[in-house]
């Protein structure tokens, strides 16, 4: 790989600020499914405590101010959640091992400070690892040229390998404090019921804490140096070694760090011990190889390229698949993905409709074994799904709006989690799409039947009929466009619910439905209509149209910020106004429903009503613009969609949902894949903005391996694959032999 | 007062049981207006800490289960509050000073052991005192007879006076434990930053606790007995005295507490000490008496005879003007009634739209002052609805759903707070009824005109104009009926909004509005308007009579709780079930606008569909079932009405608004009066259900003091004044002369 090719993996920072630290750190979290930790520098920062105790409170993290910190330490093994009092469940920060904080002749290291130069700190993508350098000019005169690097292996998914070296022009006296801290909070919570730790002779530390949901989390880290003057620094809370070494001009002193995590709710019985033990016999450059081995073939099959004319969109769009590659595992149906990717516990660490509709795709079409994990999640949480539907008085299953891993209903927001009841919908379009995509066309009938059929059970009862009205309605819905609350017969909802209950129909019987009941689902499916004018305008909801206008003119001061921001909720509640459009949302997942007449009337329509203040919003219209010729927008959709986590919002962790979306423009959009819900040949309808030039991704569909590659003027497709492929570019349908590859022109 | 009389004055408990004293404490609750006491018991109870840390979060008080208590103590001083962390400022339950802990012989008191025989414990609401009385038979074998009374002084508003008595039938040794504990807590939380406690010679307790808004409580206890053998108690939070007295067979040991509170939110320079000091002289006969004095007057004024054919009604209509008389001061605008009642801290001591709606009547036509005290109330507050409407995006003014003593929203659950926007405009109705009702007719055009014009400036902003319409529209609100979150143009409050404009466009210029204002609050005034069908039903809200059956047959399982406790909330809000009826409502404030056969569809519609989960319901549909003639609607509803806290519903405090409404029952229901809103003569048509024969009561009305009383065949006007007054009833008009009485037949 030539430098020119490596500046479109790595994403570096050349300034330390504490400003962006916060969202460096989360952007650059690195992760091995199992276990994910954020880039946190190894040293803390003045001023800046990690165990402040504080009452966050249930409110709409959209809008939510984030307390001001310099930096956000955080580690999260998916699946290890605590009891919060306000909250509900939530993902515990583990205790903190990436800790290493040296002194030299009695001066702290300070990113802060400016006795630090040649800075640079770089995410390197292609092989998931954190690379920091930069020279110490010590107060007491030596200049320190100083490394750290990190990784979270692929290979052993417990493992962290730390590495830093220093190279001093002058004698100097290093001194090296490092464990594991225990003393974190997750949202302002202490988590940790009861901690044990210990130091032992082998320069290893040993932490287990105790979870208030009763996990335990055991973390060994062992110091990896040589020679050195040792102190054992002990606290309740905190166990640490501290080294003092002697810096001599010209040598490079080298200090290691690898930690491992194991919990009690491991599916194997590897602890954190033995997962050390196991590697300690290995060098660090060997523990990195096989990492980055790993790292390669995940990239091979996943890989985006796209030649646009900015310097952000193939950094951007290698961002998010480089947050999807580390954010899930294939091995452990268990959980699920959470709102931020395991890169900040502001989400707590739940699932949301996302899983089906924006990271399924990419899984389904990427890594098919890990796209089964997320639908098995959904077939696995069918008791919670249950219990849910009981609390709320219903039969059926009823998924959460805010999962845990035992699919309970954890949001703390009744208007979120009463109302948006389209995700019971949503979970059943997943197993649909999962099936489709991949070819294991069974799955609905076999494995995810039960669900489907208890899922429409539910639905059964939630149904209404308006007086003097023979058609069912949903009544009292929150749609994705969470701007209009409690609203009646839905766009998004109604066709999913519909959708669902022709799934239902279809697999009912399988599913232990009743004849009668399948006969219910089918009639159902087929009575519950969306709302259309008479002149062709589909509306979002009963009474959509007859709403005031926002006046954006007059109230969204600062379009760089939410319009949620700048106005009271209530009025977003009464206006026109949308977070995302329901009806292209809608149009985006049944696009051939509609023909290109209604799709245009609704984008011209609710585009100027949407505020796109859900990062979830612009991902969609990028690709209903780039349908419809609307290349401005479609670029802008792009732009704005792509670059979130990498221009700053990843404070709190990564959109990873939106991480999917970028997946999503680039495969539905650009490359115009159509989806296998509507088509089960592979088939591509390129089109691009004029910003554009080419795109380039691998796609498996219905069992087939393919590389898709398209510009302006021709599109390829590469069969990877081992049979014969029919594939369709527009309307020229051609059949691929394996190894092969077909060229398509496309006419202007 | 012979004792079948004093049977109607006094609720008698014989036998004491943890599962009622909650309920009893909160009925028997004793208060001079600035100070309010729970009747608990002096000595704690087994088991039954008062000191229990807990995080009450927001929830809707309806339905929230409360922790299970044996006893909850409580006392409060209006206006003072405390930060609490997820419910916004809470009014503060001060240190306990009641308590008295008698053990004799080693032996503790105790209701709940069978050693307690001849227990009566007894409300006189004649003189507001509380007494008890038991014989304990001691495990050592003395038989003691023993007397508690207790009364918070209604002469001396800072005082709370007690006495106990002993009488054994042998010799034994009796500890007596008494003092000031500040180591309560109110819903769960410790509002106290400092305490300073301090124990004098003279047998005095001293405490200072100062509360997390600053606020300082100072209460003195003194303890009076003569001889004795002391020791101090003392702890950081607790202050006591223990003394050890000889009791001899057949002498009566009397005991007696004094105590008084003062803060430093005073209008008066008195302190606790000087307070207390200033009555050490006079006897505990004395204080009585004159406190028994100030109560006979406050009776004489607002009494209301009875006569049904129940044993209730009586002693409940004397219930509810016991508290509506004890829960509020005249002179201290600076706080108003809170829900409670200051009975209780449940609704954590905040003002909500039934001050206006609910409570001021009974003020206005019994004791003006106290009126005024109200009315002023929400002027003083103008600066906090100002803070509010700005808050939500809005000029002008916004009164707050849950009002603290600043007017600043304390709700801490946005679909109240964001959308019962009606207070805004009850707050107006209120400064008319008080004027209308006491005839100071100028209230509305001088003291209250800028806030009547700030709140109309604030609607002009609040109201829309939905597509395709040329009137207003109010939307996105809840009405009185919360079962219904966000709806549009509610009939209660486009009704009550349009009633507001009208006064804010005839004061508007005394208000310093413009003449474009005054012309748009004239035009909004009457542009504004309710639903009503072409069948002549008079619609609750936009789509109201579209929406499904709630289906009370299937899911209203136990008919003796709320159905809000039987379902799940997003299935409430969208059926067509209420929690009171919006229509009646509106109609019951301005019933000459509809004519009966609209008032009756209204009511045959809408009250099969009545929940009636608000303790506010049955008030208004027993006057509007009244005056239709639905006698067993009437009956039921009025016993519903006036038996909620006498029968076992005062645990959390006592429903004040409620009480309100039982005296609005009587006056506007049975008495037939007719709003001042809409009559200047005092003009009255009784109609009774079978069940009632007879009622009388004091009516203030523009300034004429009448007495009312009237049977099924004639009613008697007593003009209590010095000037003429004319009066009418039916549509019989007389001239009463003062001191004289005029009798008028009714036609059957």
């Amino acid at each position: 790989m030539n430098d020119a090719t490596r500046a479109d993996w790595t994403i570096v920072e050349n300034e330390f600020s504490t400003r962006t630290n916060l969202a460096f750190e989360g952007m650059a979290t690195l992760g091995s499914g199992y276990l994910h930790v954020r880039s946190s520098l190894e040293e803390a920062l003045e001023d800046d405590p990690q165990n402040l105790d504080f009452m966050r409170m249930p409110a709409n993290v959209t809008a939510e101010k984030f307390r001001r910190q310099k930096s956000k330490w955080g580690a999260y093994v998916p699946g290890v959640y605590g009891k919060h009092p306000t909250l509900n469940h939530e993902i515990v920060n583990v205790p903190r091992f990436i800790g290493v904080e040296p002194e030299i002749d009695g001066e702290r290291l300070s990113m802060e400070s400016n006795r630090v130069s040649d800075y640079r700190r770089a995410l390197r993508m292609d092989v998931a690892s954190l690379e920091r350098s930069f020279v110490w000019k010590t107060e007491s005169g030596a200049a320190v040229r100083t490394t750290f690097e990190r990784f979270a292996s692929g290979a052993r998914k417990k493992i962290v390998a730390q590495r830093m070296t220093m190279t001093s022009d002058a004698k100097a006296t290093l001194r090296l404090v490092s464990g594991v801290d225990a003393d974190v909070r997750t949202n302002g919570y202490n988590h940790f019921e009861h901690i044990a730790l210990a130091i032992k002779r082998d320069h290893s530390i040993e932490c287990k804490a105790t979870t208030d949901l009763n996990e335990d989390v055991s973390i060994v880290a062992k110091l990896f140096v040589e020679g050195g003057d040792w102190r054992r620094r002990e606290s309740s809370r905190r166990a640490e070694l501290e080294g003092e070494f002697e810096l001599r001009p010209g040598e490079t002193f080298v200090f290691e760090k690898r930690s491992a995590v194991s919990t009690s709710r491991d599916l194997d019985d590897l602890s954190a011990l033995d997962a050390l033990a196991e590697i300690e016999a290995a060098t660090y450059d060997e523990l990195f190889e096989e990492h980055a081995a790993v790292w390669k073939a995940r990239w091979e099959a996943a890989d985006v390229e796209i030649d646009a004319d900015d310097e952000k969109s193939q950094l951007a769009t290698r961002l998010s698949i480089y947050h999807l590659l580390r954010a899930h595992v294939e091995d452990d149906p268990r959980v699920a993905i959470d709102a931020k990717g395991y890169a900040g516990d502001a989400y707590w660490g739940r699932f949301f409709w996302d899983t089906e509709v924006y990271l399924l795709p990419f899984y389904a079409h990427v890594d098919p074994k890990r796209a089964k994990t997320l639908v098995d999640f959904r077939v696995r949480a069918l008791a919670g799904a249950k219990q849910n539907a009981k609390q709320y008085g219903y039969n059926g299953a009823r998924f959460p709006w805010e999962s845990d891993p035992r699919g309970l209903e954890m949001c703390p927001n009744w208007h979120y989690a009463d109302h948006e009841t389209h995700v019971t919908a949503d979970v059943v379009f997943g197993f649909q799409y999962y099936a489709a995509a991949t070819g294991e066309d069974d799955y609905p009938a076999t494995e995810a039947a039960e669900t489907i059929v208890e899922t429409a059970r539910y639905w059964l009862e939630r149904i209404d009929y308006l007086e003097g009205d023979d058609k069912p309605s949903i009544l009292g819905v929150m749609g994705p466009d969470e701007y209009k609350p409690i609203v009646d017969n839905n766009f998004y909802t109604n066709l999913i619910v519909a959708y669902a209950m022709q799934i239902a129909a279809r697999v009912g019987e399988k599913g232990g439905a009743s004849a009668e009941e399948v006969k219910e689902f089918e009639r159902v499916s087929r009575e519950l209509e969306t709302l259309k004018r008479a002149d062709g305008l589909h509306l979002q909801c009963e009474g959509f149209d007859r709403l005031p206008d926002p006046q954006f003119d007059l109230l969204w001061k600062n379009r760089d910020k939410p319009f949620a921001a700048q106005v009271s909720q209530e009025r977003i509640y009464r206006t026109k106004c949308l977070k995302q459009a329901d009806v292209l949302m809608g149009m985006f997942l049944f696009p051939s429903r509609y023909s290109e007449e209604e799709i245009r009337r609704a984008y011209d329509y609710y585009v100027p009503l949407t505020t796109h203040d859900s990062s979830l919003s612009a991902g969609v219209h990028a690709i209903v613009a780039n349908w419809l010729g609307y290349e401005e927008d479609a670029w802008n959709f792009w732009k704005r969609a792509s670059t979130i986590d990498l221009d700053g919002g990843a404070e709190q962790g990564v959109h990873i949902a939106g991480a999917g979306a970028v997946w999503m423009i680039v495969a539905y959009g650009f490359a115009g894949m159509r989806s296998p819900i509507e088509s089960e040949r592979p088939t591509f309808r390129p089109r691009f903005p004029k910003n554009v030039a080419r795109v380039k991704l691998p796609i498996m569909f219905r069992g087939a391996s393919l590389t898709f590659e398209a510009t302006a003027e021709e599109a390829k497709i590469e069969n990877r694959g081992d049979d014969p492929v029919e594939v369709a570019v527009f309307d020229e349908v051609r059949t691929i032999k394996p190894k092969q590859t077909e060229t398509f022109s496309i006419k202007g």
